[in-house]
């Protein structure tokens, strides 16, 4: 058939997990850990499928999950959603982003992103109609020049995605810039999807800025969560979306009819780790700068420049002194012969991005950062 | 903001199951069983969250899930397809039935279905811009006449939805029926969708007739399949669906992005299930023909009309020696005055559907039917 996402091939999540396994290679290429969540989540979940929870769980999401995530919410934003009219629960945040563009983008509407972006964002857009408008992000600091981003906003202006801590650049927003962004829409009819599923991996002092802090922008803003990245369970696909009621009620159309429901035993078992670590998230921002500095550290003695890293699981590196080859041919190259798998910064770009940085994940235990940094420092 | 599927609300499963709960009537609407599934299952999923089973799964599924599934087709069909490049795991058959909907249907594209049909399939077509063209059939037979079928198609048919054993009409096709299909269709680029998630709740004599079973139709065809309907864990949310490679691609660029894989350990389980008992599904007719049986003679006593059942786990009842009510209020009221909560079957219809039908799910304990049937014959 006629492709309808013709210029698309495999995900690079795909392309290079399946490299780093074909050469045994290091895989710090697709973002996920290689350690086991709590057990006491894993406890939950086989008692309730033992239980006999195994059918069709709510369209919107167990009541028990919904309001956890809203008291979490009030605990961690000081702004609590209501429960069953803002929270939904989608199978990973995969799915509250693309529900959410779906319900939101018409045929023509305009959406305005950051690159590099998440790879999800421009087919979700491409396949509502949307028009993609894209600005391009520059290294070190990838800081919105918030004059041009004005420049680009027409009538047909629908939507800005933004993302914060943000994958793949690591960098991290404050609320300085929501309230830019606040500005610079005034009065329009433009809404805000807000990817923020590292939102308990950000190691600045201020901490995440969440588009749930900011009063008037929540009010027309779609927020993005993950259960995968916060509880180390990637493969377990819950995530869920905050938005006003009137929107909730649009992507929740979208939502019941994309994957009706998701699966029920496990937001059960999400349900009751909420409950009983309520603050679990705390923990985070320490377990995995204590990761960072250790590949850092130990990338001191390489010839890679390693960037600024102010949140999510992801740290750039510049090869610059390494190689002469574009950073994707680069990240094939260190994959087949180094050993060490990468995600190249330029498919996060529709535009040119010929920087020389390629993305590693440290969502990994200590003894495989060290034999990644190892190799690394042979180059 | 405004709506993109202005003309929807919520769908009638969860609008009927919360009026259900409501007033505390017994549950035959939604479709899902009051039982549990088999332990060997539960027990492996378990074993594969305790064993750390927990990130991403590929985006196509799990090798060892589509390998057993290509396996048990060729058992059920006498076809194997390709595990690797023709079977895609999906979020439900909810999410195989969208995905492949926004795969193939092109704006202004037309997509010819029968009504009654499955709620999904209008909004997915819709939002991927395309233009249904509906067939109404008529009880109690719900026969297709193929010339006006024939006379529907044009230059911009795209697809046909089709759906046996079909819900909510309970009647199914035999291999006649494909054939009548692959002749109206002719030589034309038209591809076929082929909802099958019932196809192991089949009481004909010819047993369930399945697009893969047609050579040429199933080079043009996206056949889907359900694990929750098979193993009575409607809340897993795990399908997938088989199409040739070309079109296989297509969908899994949607996928990709839509829920990018499932849940990991219930594919590893699922996976197990299959190897463990590969012929689970040969138990599936006697067991939900005894439970349609046992609904049809309670209801004899009643002033139900019973319609003929061929497959599904949906009975449909005539209630016109009971009420003058049109079938919506009808069913509203029985769950408010009589408390039994069922489907009305002009929810599945685009155009007029002036019978007198509710759909009753019989996948429930014996206990709950036996309930159930005594309330409708006190009317
Ligand atoms: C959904 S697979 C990709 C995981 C991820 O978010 C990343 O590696 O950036
Ligand atoms: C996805 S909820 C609806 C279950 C079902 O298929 C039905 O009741 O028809």
């Amino acid at each position: 058939p006629q492709s309808k996402l013709p210029a698309l091939g495999t995900t690079i999540f795909t392309q290079m997990s399946a490299l780093a396994q074909q050469h045994n290679a290091i895989n710090l290429s697709q973002g996920f850990p290689d350690y086991d969540g709590p057990a006491y989540l894993k406890e939950r979940l086989a008692f309730h499928v033992a239980q006999g929870a195994n059918q069709y769980a709510p369209m919107t999401g167990c009541a028990a999950l919904r309001e956890a995530i809203a008291e979490k919410t009030a605990l961690r934003y000081g702004w609590q959603p209501q429960a069953d009219a803002e929270v939904t629960i989608t199978a990973g945040a995969t799915e509250a982003l693309y529900a959410a563009i779906t319900a939101l983008v018409r045929r023509g509407d305009e959406v305005i992103c950051f690159d590099p972006s998440y790879d999800s964002y421009g087919p979700a857009v491409e396949l509502a109609g949307g028009v993609m408008k894209r600005i391009t992000l520059q290294p070190p600091a990838f800081r919105v020049d918030w004059s041009q981003f004005a420049d680009l906003i027409t009538d047909n202006t629908r939507l800005v995605i933004v993302n914060t801590p943000h994958n793949p650049s690591a960098t991290s927003w404050q609320a300085a810039d929501f309230e830019a962004l606040w500005q610079a829409i005034g009065g329009r009819e433009i809404y805000v999807l807000s990817d923020e599923v590292y939102e308990h991996i950000c190691f600045t002092a201020q901490g995440h800025a969440s588009v749930l802090a900011h009063p008037q922008l929540r009010q027309r803003a779609v927020a993005v969560f993950s259960f995968g990245k916060t509880y180390h369970m990637t493969g377990w696909r819950v995530g869920y979306c905050i938005a006003p009621a009137a929107i909730t009620a649009e992507l929740r159309k979208v939502h019941q009819y994309l994957t009706f429901s998701i699966t029920t035993p496990v937001q059960l078992a999400l349900a009751d780790m909420l409950r009983h670590e309520p603050a679990h998230w705390q923990t985070l921002p320490a377990f995995y700068q204590a990761k960072r500095d250790r590949l850092v550290q130990a990338l001191a003695a390489s010839r890679f420049e390693v960037l600024p890293c102010e949140g999510t699981y992801f740290l750039l590196v510049d090869y610059s002194a390494v190689s002469e080859l574009d950073d994707v041919a680069f990240s094939r190259w260190l994959t087949e012969h180094v050993g060490v798998a990468t995600i190249p910064l330029s498919v996060f770009c529709a535009d040119a991005f010929p920087h020389k940085l390629v993305r590693l994940c440290f969502a990994k235990q200590d003894a495989t950062l060290d034999a990644a940094a190892e190799r690394l420092c042979q180059l």
